[in-house]
């Protein structure tokens, strides 16, 4: 088999004299490479199984940090370092699940607390509804003493899932502050996940310092379909919760940084962030950006490729809950003068590659577009201006020259998975995860070229 | 919920003048049928968990006529009828596994009886080769009384899998010939596997009548890596692997189709196959393609779309093991003077939804790709020449003018599932189905529109 297949690589990067065919076979060796001497699924499954859940402050985000220090080490990237930040350090602790006590029983829905939450118990009635607007047309009377369900789906309509996450998302962020400024005892929020499923999806929320803290769960999709159900065949049924959460003081943690020398002083930064919500393992959010990014370079290393740039891997530490490490970055690269041409962002799950969402110039996004006939035969079609990442969304801060990239894999199956106990390993496919890789190796080698 | 759904309707299919938007508000107003209430993903746990695994000629694959037969019935499709064929009835039988005797001791490796091999026994010892080359290289002393281990990975450099598959599927196929040929007991192939799994996939294979039948099995891919590591261990290991399988005398079979009925007497058919590979339960491969067909013509009649032609959902019987259906089909289409225009074929899984190859003229495939400013919101960016499915091949015999359309979804996972007990329906993902039978829909109106 060695044979054979070194017959075809002798095919694949036969020198050509055209540019363009010459970027064609580069990119094609970019390919062969992820795709047979790949290790995104193994080192993926390195850091899903031996740091596992690790949010902010976690003794698994230390571990984390140390994994992918060594990786990029023992990949022999040319500096590998860490930068120091301190990031919140909430945890989940114990968590039973949601009580509902209808005709004359009690059920239990799947629960798990917001990240954030306080502790506490709530019970009382369920006030249902959709959203911020039906909350503030209802007399705050009827909403006082009660636990809010925000019960607003994702609108499966949307194609590209993100946009339906977008509408979404509000009643999980700020549904707490909406509810506890009219005197609810707790909110409970349907998952953002796509579909119904048995899963409850955590994520993020927040509090305001003018109004009283509640605490916050979410339940499954299938979860909140039944307790809505259950609320028309019984309005005042009563639920109760019990959430054992704590807020730790800041903790010290880092972005990990890998880094292959180029011959000018300017930088190309690409990565994902390395902290994960706790219920599963940070797979697809993202295990996977991260690991695209050491893999898009460990890539260009293997074919033998001298950048003219400064080349970064980044793993960007408290994306979930804070994002200090993105801070922390675009600070110390505007302190240290480290000119960013271009920073890419993977934090869209391991799936096939569509193509890049970009935040520059009219001008900027129409010399990328010029790259498309090399990409769309890797399934890169889609180049046009959106939103890059949250991350490399600071440097915009210090400069507008710099190009903002978020990579976009195809998105249907990624809010199947996102924040719940389902995003491991075994839920990301090996081609799917090495053909990020690659598409990301291959715009880092067009941008450091020609850019 | 409701009600907000329903302003979200209105938006989308609010009146406009202009052609392209009226299109494409037409082709919204499909997505969001297919998306919001699809039927594609229980429609095809039916036939998946009540048919379950329907090779030609089984009581399954008779089950699966009914079901098929029913559902557009209940669907109210203009009109629905069997087409009766002959179909070959191959049985696999009792196996247990590839009996390996090494180091004093005996292995076993999962395998399966490829489809419509002989029965027997074969035990001997092994001779490793990629291919058919290989194989005519060596002196016929050497392959004489042995078996023969095809070995020749899918190559993973292939992005559309499916060339992967076109490059290797030939030892599955023509394995028992050659080796046969040479005097060999058996045949060990390789599955067509993309990945390294532990699941045998079985597929079609072939005899020639001047050479002596001998019994032909796949192992996994995890199984020939291995078997293939202990061979050079132990060069002279012996294996034994013992097959029931039966060849019945041809049963009557039946392809399904369901019409909506247009005003002119041409003809638009869509489908796939109903019968399936014995292992799993033909989710995939190609009860996707199945009910892609018959969800496609339910949305267009849903959202109240009166077509031009006569717009069929066809399920053909057999492609697996001998494309009776397919020419059955054709040579009815023929006798019947059913003037087809055009015939779409869904055999490439139930994934996100890619594009088309189309097999036609150069004028008829840039008259296609006109619409893909209306196609790539959704994902659809490739329309090409390329093959279109082996079912709807037969029309060509009687018609040149017939456009042939191959639909395409993303093809990195296909071949995880493909003829594997893995292709069950809970590895279809409900909004690529979904997504899947839209995109046809929105095709077939076009086509309709048209053409």
């Amino acid at each position: 088999m060695r044979k054979y297949l070194f017959l075809y690589f002798i095919f694949l990067i036969t020198p050509v004299v055209n540019g363009q065919e010459s970027d064609s076979a580069f990119i094609a060796a970019i390919f062969e490479e992820a795709l047979t001497r790949g290790k995104a699924h193994p080192d993926l499954k390195i850091l899903c199984k031996q740091a596992g859940p690790r949010l902010s402050g976690s003794p698994a985000a230390q571990k984390a940090v140390d994994i992918t220090d060594s990786l990029m080490q023992a990949y022999r990237f040319d500096t590998v370092y860490k930068q120091e930040l301190q990031v919140p350090h909430w945890e989940r602790g114990d968590e039973k699940g949601l009580y509902v006590y209808r005709k004359g029983k009690k059920d239990t829905l799947a629960m798990c607390a917001l990240g954030g939450s306080v502790a506490g118990r709530a019970d009382g009635e369920v006030i249902e509804v959709l959203g911020y607007n039906e909350l503030m047309k209802l007399n705050p009377e009827q909403v006082r003493g009660k636990i809010v369900f925000f019960n607003r789906p994702m609108d499966v309509r949307m194609v590209y899932t993100f946009n339906a996450y977008g509408t979404c998302v509000d009643q999980r962020v700020f549904g707490a502050i909406w509810a506890g400024a009219l005197g609810a005892r707790g909110v409970i929020v349907r998952s953002m996940s796509i579909g119904i499923d048995p899963y409850p999806h955590t994520g993020t929320m927040a509090y305001a310092d003018t109004v009283l803290k509640i605490p916050a769960i979410a339940i499954s999709t299938q979860g909140a379909e039944d307790l809505s159900k259950w609320l028309k065949e019984e309005p005042r049924l009563r639920v109760a919760f019990e959430l054992y959460c704590k807020s730790h003081p800041h903790a010290t943690s880092y972005n990990v940084v890998g880094q292959i020398n180029g011959k000018k002083n300017l930088y190309i930064a690409l990565g994902g962030h390395l902290d994960a919500w706790d219920l599963g393992e940070g797979a697809h959010d993202d295990g996977a950006g991260c690991i695209h990014a050491i893999e898009a370079l460990r890539i260009l290393k293997a074919v033998h490729y001298s950048p003219q740039y400064n080349l970064r891997a980044v793993m960007w530490m408290n994306e979930e809950n804070g994002l200090q490490g993105g801070l922390r970055y675009a600070f110390l690269a505007d302190s240290l003068q480290e000119n960013h041409l271009v920073a890419i962002e993977s934090d869209r799950g391991g799936f096939a590659p569509r193509g890049f969402f970009i935040d520059g110039s009219p001008e900027q996004i129409a010399a990328i577009q010029k790259w498309l006939p090399l990409l769309e035969p890797y399934g890169l079609h889609v180049i046009k201006s959106g939103g890059s990442g949250a991350d490399i969304g600071p440097l915009r801060n210090y400069s507008q020259q710099t190009v903002l990239i978020g990579f976009v894999p195809d998105s249907q199956r990624y809010f199947d998975y996102h924040h719940a106990a389902t995003d491991v390993w075994e839920n990301v496919n090996k081609r799917e995860l090495e053909m990020g890789a690659a598409a990301l190796a291959a715009l880092t080698y067009l941008l450091d070229k020609y850019w």
